[in-house]
């Protein structure tokens, strides 16, 4: 038995993943893959062996037909166009969206966060936020709201302990390879401008802040204030956050190690580390995440390492298909395993 | 006129920098360099195109005879044994110490942080902790113990601002280049386990940290609360540090900038930029260091960048001695200028 | 029906990769893996999940009871011991050595190249060099001595049109990443040293010399001059050649065209791409060697990457083990892809 | 006694060393410098201290008015425009020309290689190639025609040996940094794309080719006959050439060293070094040129290693136009001194 699955944008980095985890999954198979650059082009240009041709993406809709679930990995503004006359179409398919266009709430944040307005306020409010480990699966036919690289490791760091910090508080310092901003043609990501080179980006501004308060306060029930920076790294992939707090009067250390353990007992894709093997190079080419976490006094920092485009977007996508379709969770995902250097 | 320089340990990456420095320096002349490494080398190796030879360590207290001043780059071990001889034995001569052997205080904290015992507590006591812009020129004569790369960047980020802050309280997340752990032949530096990865390191551990709250509290008269964590990032050389804090209530960010400014104001070494232009690539090469900040309601977020191995070694040790030798502050240091790429 | 396998020398770069590839396969089974650095350590150690400890490289030969292969991947002194036992031991069991101890011959060239005595010639004459593309399928019960990394690259670039050019001579310019040299603790291989540099290394004294003019002759009966020049790239993974050669008078860009197709239609593992496709990127994370040239006049530049660590070591081996024991060539190797940047 | 020099296209990678050497020239005064990208941006932009602001690359021949020299760090068809109206304008002015655009003879191959009809031929020919080591100091008033940044490398790497070698034929293998490639906004040029990777583009078809066979030629009375290949490298800075060549008969290893050294003599930017020596690391950062070579029977390797936006561009132009004017040659080029690190 094998689902059928539809890959929108397939040449970005993301759904190159996706393409490639859909056609090399044991229970699912690859339907169409989309993308206008390319379009013509064989799979093998995605590292793909199955014969097949990308489409271009206005053959999304059609190509849908039929299909057990679409994978989206468009901008925001073209998810935002293409899942409501998806759902429209075929009420039952599960859509897996690796955008940001259902991801906040409420639809007022994405004229600051987005610099659009969202024109689906519905599908918004039933949008699933698939990030598994906190939220469990989603059922069949939903629209699933893939979360974001960044929000993915700082919500899975955070959320265990979120309840045992002052006020709910963290500084979240985290740091990105490029490829977590999508391919690219601009100066400011030229090889030369990145390499030997570290910055901040849009300090105080970027909209996966909202989406971690957003989700921390739904799963934790906490009103948290999350202060997030992000830095460009020159590494082609990896996440890794480095948050901050302070620990309530009388939490101690063991009560931290509970929370995590407890948390993710049982949890396929979550593994514990010391604070310094909680590394980019134990996580890039896999699904995991790796946590640590360090105690002195009242200061907690915590640390969560993901590959952006596996377990921050293509592989978790496919791992909330799997679930959704009523799979093993780790089904297509359980060869994924770390580069060997590092 | 022309002050006669000696530098000790200098095939190390600060020892190197030093060297070259005062080598090409109008006002000092390079008067002995020691390197147990490549004794018998000739400057060439170092880069350094005036005739010269390499010689022993324990040539260098000898060959002090007749010198102005003399820079240890040399481990802390090696600098607590060899800056009294110096001392006893030329009075007069100004002593630059890039290592950490006269940063800390109590001595006592040496145990722990240095794994040594600090055998020389009246001249740690008597150190100048030469951080120009700070504490001003250290006098002709002095033991002066130039600050950690890690501290310089930090110091100068937080020193303005640490009254404004709730409790004295910063989070500091520092990201290093691999050059401030100086040459290295360990397989945890190698490059095919730094290269396209990140980790902290000594997480609430860090002999930087202690370094920290003592200088912040004695130019502040704050008690700070600094927690400190490092990270080892995949560049050679730079240092950003990302600093957060919760501002008193009441404080506007005009504050923040005016204490920046005030704090500053003709400094030489010192600049301003945004936070997403305060990057490794604007300082690496110079003895600059750039500062940065953003304020969000009583969120504070500051950043600095420095070349770790000029402005926080090599080239803030010369600075320091044109001060103590009466010259221009940027005497041999202005001809600096950022690499091109960045 | 699952095959036996253990691993000799699983922590190295190799060691790690084969072990990975025998865990995850289809047909093979992790009989045992050995490393002396890590003993006692789990599987998840080196990425795998199935459970299991690291034993001492001195239990290699007792555990080998009972399996069907040995993977050695042990530096060439120690697989030259442990072959021989192996082999008297369990006459029938199929050893694939990932080190040079068995790639050149006359044994005496080991001397020069290897700093040692050979001390089992007879072994040496009777190993199979495991390239499959070049040299088919080596039997069951086999000694298989898996190529150099540098070689693989360079012979498959060179045997189709060995015959095809001025005296067999080419000039083979080698660029390998880091990697390549096994797990370092030298100051030459930290990341200092590596990253934005570049350089050449043993040349003219390398030892792949020989082994590519060794089998280059006897794949095409010609009588090589293959001049092999090395170099450190600042990556970590990924083998890049560029040949150069003078075509014979008359030869034209078809018939190079021919010779290559002739030379590798149906090759599993073997692609075909303009040189400017012919990258790092394209071939990291998998077995397949991608190839291209370029023909002007009678200039030829022929082209070869591969990643070192699979099909230029421990895929490649396990490439041989599948068709030494009857397996289809790629069992266990079909699901690596490249990653998804570049 | 200052002489006045203006810099056209001063944001770009050469531009910018070129301006920032002319603004630290003992010598040299920076007369203006354009940018249309950041016109009216301050000088502080460059990293130059000196006060001054960009202007639009319009008003550089009316800014020309009075000035000694100019450097033109612009595309060829921008030079091509604006050198010969400089030169009508201020027959005396020294006009030095980092581009493309007047290096190469005869005009028709412009076609080809620049996809552009060369319109001043006459300029073209008169043009001196500012390649110091190899054709001396150009006349003061000239139109130098400074040599691409492969070329300089190739052409010291060759130079001395050509007539030495069967055929003058060499096979050249070039690596370079992305910086040679110019500021990018293109994909291909992005980070994720380039680090960890490695390719050669325009085989067979360069445009350093011909300019290397060129000038080859007019300094060795050899008809050359190279095949040059380049390599895009992860780095940012540095070019390293390795080239093969088949000693003509009875040509031993003493003849080589003995043409190197009578070719460069006394030239104050060129050094020898062992093979492994020749490195990135040891150029980038300064004006100097490294070589070194190998010889085994009748195979030689020579290699050569520049900074490509110093010796390969910026710093070369400041090194003709020192020449032209009577300077010392190192004059402003002395206090350059590579990285510490490596």
């Amino acid at each position: 038995m094998s689902f059928r699955v539809g890959v929108v944008g397939a040449t970005g980095y993301s759904g190159t993943i996706a393409a490639r985890l859909v056609a090399q999954h044991p229970s699912l198979t690859l339907a169409f893959a989309t993308s206008d650059a390319k379009k013509g082009a064989s799979y093998a240009h995605l590292g793909i062996r199955a014969e097949g041709t990308l489409v271009a993406n206005a053959l999304a809709e059609a190509r849908a037909e039929g299909c057990d679930a679409v994978v989206l990995a468009t901008p925001a503004e073209v998810s935002l166009e293409l899942a409501p006359r998806l759902r429209t179409r075929y009420p039952d398919l599960t859509i897996c969206d690796l955008s940001g266009a259902f991801r906040l709430r409420p639809a007022s944040l994405y004229e600051r966060y987005y610099k659009l307005t969202h024109t689906s306020p519905g599908l918004l409010e039933a949008a699933f936020y698939g990030l598994p480990e906190l939220f469990g699966a989603p059922p069949r036919g939903a629209l699933v709201s893939s979360p974001g690289c960044y929000p993915t490791a700082t919500l899975l760091a955070l959320a265990p302990v979120a309840s045992l910090v002052d006020e709910g508080a963290f500084h979240v310092d985290a740091k990105s390879g490029t490829t977590g901003a999508g391919r690219q043609a601009k100066e400011e990501h030229s090889f030369a401008e990145v390499d030997e080179n570290l910055r901040a980006y849009k300090v105080h501004d970027h909209q996966h802040e909202p989406e971690i308060n957003l989700h921390l306060a739904r799963k934790t029930g906490v009103t948290p204030d999350v202060v997030f920076v992000p830095h460009l790294l020159p590494v082609r992939r990896g996440i890794l956050v480095t948050a901050y707090a302070r620990l309530k009067s009388g939490v101690a250390e063991d009560a931290v190690k509970k929370a995590y353990e407890a948390a993710y007992a049982g949890k396929r894709f979550v593994r514990f580390a010391p604070p310094g093997e909680v590394t980019l190079a134990s996580v890039v080419g896999t699904n995991d995440a790796v946590l640590g976490w360090s105690v002195r006094g009242r200061s907690l920092v915590a640390f969560a390492a993901i590959d952006n485009l596996i377990k921050g977007a293509g592989g978790q996508g496919i791992q909330s298909l799997n679930l959704a379709l009523g799979l093993a969770e780790d089904a297509g995902l359980d060869h994924l395993t770390r580069s060997a250097a590092g």
